[in-house]
């Protein structure tokens, strides 16, 4: 589980509501990366296994019901196997690992979201992943009605995005804490600015990190 | 999540590697309890819900390989939907609930078998149901030989009974353990005998636990 101290690999993560522009910012990360010479993973919670993405297609499931609770143990599940199958391995052989969300999520869309008491999720966060944390993560703050707005457009709402707009209020405030509670490793960006802007952000955040 | 306490159903488990031949006298167990006049609910763990029959398919599923601690946290994830759907609002009603394995089973598989620490799983238990147990559990104790003769014959072997003898030596081992450290709650019957003698000795046990 743990990750050998002759690891150089960097495990990075992308947090944010939808409409955040994760996926965009994700995918110019990882060319950032590789145009350096480094191998680089791209991943994605709930999935990045087989069994993970079947997992995700439950959680997704516009008519699947469950408990908050069962929610956020699936969610675990799925990334217990992910960083057993996946993150640690590929860090293992010196790779640069990059998701599209991990346990920061769960505390935001389970705790703040659902209202599950954070310190219960703490309690699958240690007994999933021990001490094991990302090295950065990147937090792409977007207000809930920007959010909603760039991602109406583009596809049908699953089991979340259904949501209304107080549940995703909560979900912000929550990973707005949780930047405040651990500064060294997550980094707000401000993703209510252009595109270009928001870019150079995320880049200059990166080059500081990675110097 | 606890019962309240105006509750009169009482909520009892079958427990066993498969061929002690928990089918059948679950079934006499329900008939038993009906012909008394109670309501019956019985049901199953993996499964008893839509979304926990679901993850009753992954977990059997042999072309599904997971981590054991993954296999762990899906049972407990499908056990905290089974009770909050099933299970404690049958008891609420004052219904007589019959599971087909409960908690026991992922000490007994997932510890025993699988090799997951005990403290772990009980981490699991509690976060999932408090002080919640079974009222009584019958263990059908038979030996891995006499077992997997009697199931051999009757279908395909899903993920878990594809495992050797030893797997389910260490898994009635440790069944036969936690009937040693609950004694008061876990009856242990010995399944080797014939058919009726293992009936007669249920109904013994049943009738001295409802008096």
């Amino acid at each position: 589980m743990m990750i050998s101290e002759t690891s150089k690999g960097k495990f990075i993560t992308m947090e944010g509501i939808d409409g955040a522009g994760k996926s965009t910012h994700l995918n110019w990360l990882a060319d950032f990366f590789r145009s350096r010479g480094k191998t680089v993973v791209v991943t994605r919670e709930p999935g990045g296994t087989r069994l993970g993405e079947r997992l995700r297609e439950l959680l997704l499931d516009n008519y699947q019901t469950m408990h908050g609770e069962t929610e956020a143990l699936l969610m675990f599940a799925a990334r217990r196997e992910h960083l057993d199958k996946v993150i640690v391995p590929a860090l293992d052989q010196g790779n640069w690992v990059i998701s599209d969300r991990f346990t920061d999520a769960s505390f935001a869309y389970q705790g703040g979201g659902r209202g599950l008491p954070i310190q219960k999720l703490e309690v699958l966060e240690h007994w999933v992943q021990g001490l094991f944390q990302p090295d950065l993560t990147l937090y792409l703050d977007v207000t809930v009605e920007l959010g909603r707005q760039r991602t109406s457009a583009i596809k049908t709402a699953d089991r979340f995005e259904k949501e209304r707009d107080e549940f995703f209020q909560r979900v912000r405030e929550c990973y707005l804490e949780r930047a405040r509670k651990f500064p060294q490793r997550i980094r707000v960006i401000n993703a209510n600015l252009p595109l270009e802007q928001v870019n150079k952000s995320i880049e200059e955040t990166i080059i500081s990190f990675c110097k």
